[in-house]
């Protein structure tokens, strides 16, 4: 599998799809930032999505679930600046009508197009501006326009998240790209992890939607910046089958390499969000191994990685593993407390649930690197989970405490 | 009910209850500081206790549970400075030791004596100066001595908490006396909530749990500082019958009574507690009501007083609802959110679900308060919770990046 890294068109690469990035002014006082993005396959995708969790599930969220229901779309429509959350019934007319006017100009039907918001929420959509924004980017949709499609969707996010890559499935080059905003709150309200992928798999919508679920559950639902879950979360992906490949409609080999690739390809992009979380300064990759059940190590990893006090300890570099048994004891995950090994990096910190000598420099070098790996070993079972968190600093704190307006 | 507050002995206000707090260098480089604590009664006294869910329970809270296994006590030995957590069977043996100490000194049974311990976790005790520590302490015992005993237990506490009470039951006065400290974490790993409470009302052990349990629900279990469940959490209360009332024997009036001065002793020590967490500027009182379950309602309190977006906005006197009904969103709390109202302070900000139009400066005027009430109404029952938090500030990220030695 080649990995192909930092191409400017992530969402481009796979063949044909086109997509677009303009500024609508949308964004209050954001002169200059993009904020309408829109992602086109001439041709119609198999798609599969998930949604967040919370209850307070915003309008484009209900209305792309309507519009994926027969598992088909040919585009994307998204706006940043305006999450279109808590607004009642006219955010539901405001999302079908974003839906409505890109289908118009790109000459599909509204039931082909998707519908995502970010941004802040509770204030109903300058619609005008969505509008003339949706015009604009259905003109300027090219090859190569991946890059401003994932400028056009951050928030608070300081730098564009995109990443593809290509392999061979049934003797044809099949490409993945993907795009994503993460979970920068700054304005704030702007609550929301978005990630928009494309291919040119033949792939049956069943299995996209089965392989999306379980690699979501593995990637973007095992990180953590602030354990706030927003309103607006949305993973979506469209498998145009312009490869060629034989279609994959079982689980056989060909299943297992797309599987893989979606993995990568999600993984990367849940990774960038961490390490561009607000005011983070340290990427942690928490694994809780040597669990009966995998629900146990799952239930442990995101205690530890959303601990303010790991978190804290983590911006210190202060190896207190005090900290990680305690988060992993209020877990509610199922271990045995005198069983439990913990390492900082490869240094052994606790054995049998009781702490070991270790020296604070060598720990103090591996809490300082860029990537910090904790692993928790449970010695109960062969079961494992991975997860990934940020440090919690003065930045996040400063970025969250700002006024909105 | 007459309320007696700021007397500097609180645990000894109750009638011959007698207390000692003093300095046994058991925290490293705090020279000047008291950290070994001692409540004695004369008479022996049912007592009841409750103790932290983490799975990493200290071993000073099984020893404690074992000693109350018949309901009465006579004493309660406590040091600051070292959790006694994460230390294995060494550390079972050390709470041992420490109750047979004081029980010693005192001319009672070790089983008539609870243990507790608060600071850092996975380091042994330093029995030397612990066993020196509970000699002078038990030499110490006066009935001022309550001032003392509650400086000797704190840790990152800025002040020392207590509260006394007085009421009539049966025609006699009963007292109640407590002393606690607090969420503060900073050296770090100081990751204990204790409290002690003392009364010389008359009521059987099984009434007195129960009333304990219950209180506790409604008050320490409905705090937060940063959402960290530590391994030594304890609250325990000893009466001593000393007051003279008709021992409560069933849940008539003079129950009814002492539950409801339980109550008041509860919340104090609980507010105390979230007003002086870390770095704390703020506290906020959650109040969601209108819900068809309780248990849905304490979920939704709790989401919102964890929130670290929710406790940003609060450090920034920020009207920002949208992290509110956020929080309330992912609670887990049942409700239809079509019907959700928002008030801050009696300013509703959200009805049904929708953001309504507010004065920013009455909301700031609200928000800048010492203690800013948020009232969330779901419309669908009867049913509500209260819950207490603070605000997260750039000197919690300081207090617990601080390295720990």
């Amino acid at each position: 599998m080649k990995r192909l890294a930092r191409r400017p068109e992530g969402v481009t690469f796979p063949r044909d799809f086109l997509a677009a990035g303009v500024e609508a002014g949308i964004k209050p006082g954001s002169k200059g930032k993009k904020d309408v993005a829109l992602i086109f396959s001439p041709v119609p995708c198999r798609a599969a999505a998930v949604y967040t969790t919370n209850r307070f599930r915003a309008a484009p969220l209900v209305v792309t679930a309507e519009h994926l229901a027969d598992g088909l779309l040919r585009a994307v429509v998204i706006n940043s600046g305006n999450a279109n959350a808590c607004t009642g019934e006219a955010g539901i007319v405001a999302a079908r009508r974003m839906a409505a006017v890109a289908a118009r100009e790109l000459k599909v039907e509204s039931k082909e197009v998707a519908v995502a918001s970010t941004g802040v929420i509770g204030v109903p959509l300058p619609m005008e501006r969505v509008e003339r924004g949706i015009i604009e980017a259905a003109r300027s949709l090219s090859a190569e326009g991946g890059g401003d499609a994932a400028l056009a969707i951050m928030t608070t996010d300081t730098y564009p998240k995109e990443t593809a890559l290509s392999l061979e499935i049934g003797g044809r080059e099949v490409r993945l790209g993907a795009m994503a905003k993460g979970a920068g709150m700054i304005c704030p309200n702007m609550a929301t992890m978005l990630c928009f992928l494309t291919t040119d798999a033949a792939i049956s919508s069943e299995l996209l939607q089965e392989a999306l679920r379980e690699c979501v559950a593995d990637t973007f639902n095992m990180i953590s910046v602030d354990g706030d879950t927003s309103t607006n979360d949305m993973v979506l992906v469209m498998a145009s089958g312009l490869a060629g490949n034989p279609e994959i409609k079982e689980k056989n080999e060909d299943y297992r390499l797309f599987w893989e690739a979606l993995y990568q390809v999600c993984l990367a992009m849940a990774k960038a969000i961490v390490r561009d979380g607000e005011g983070a300064t340290r990427l942690m990759e928490v694994r809780v191994r040597g669990a009966r059940e995998r629900e146990s190590a799952r239930k442990a990893v995101r205690a530890i990685i959303n601990s303010n006090l790991v978190k804290t300890a983590l911006f210190g570099a202060d190896a207190n593993w005090g900290r990680i048994v305690c988060a992993l004891g209020y877990s509610g995950a199922e271990f045995n407390p005198a069983r439990v090994d913990v390492y900082l990096g490869d240094i052994p910190v606790a054995r049998g649930g009781q702490g070991l000598p270790f020296s604070e420099e060598e720990a103090r070098t591996v809490l300082t690197g860029d990537e910090v790996k904790i692993t928790v070993d449970l010695n109960e079972g062969k079961e494992e989970a991975v997860g990934w968190g940020c440090d919690l600093t003065y930045d996040y704190v400063r970025i969250n405490a700002d006024y909105r307006t």
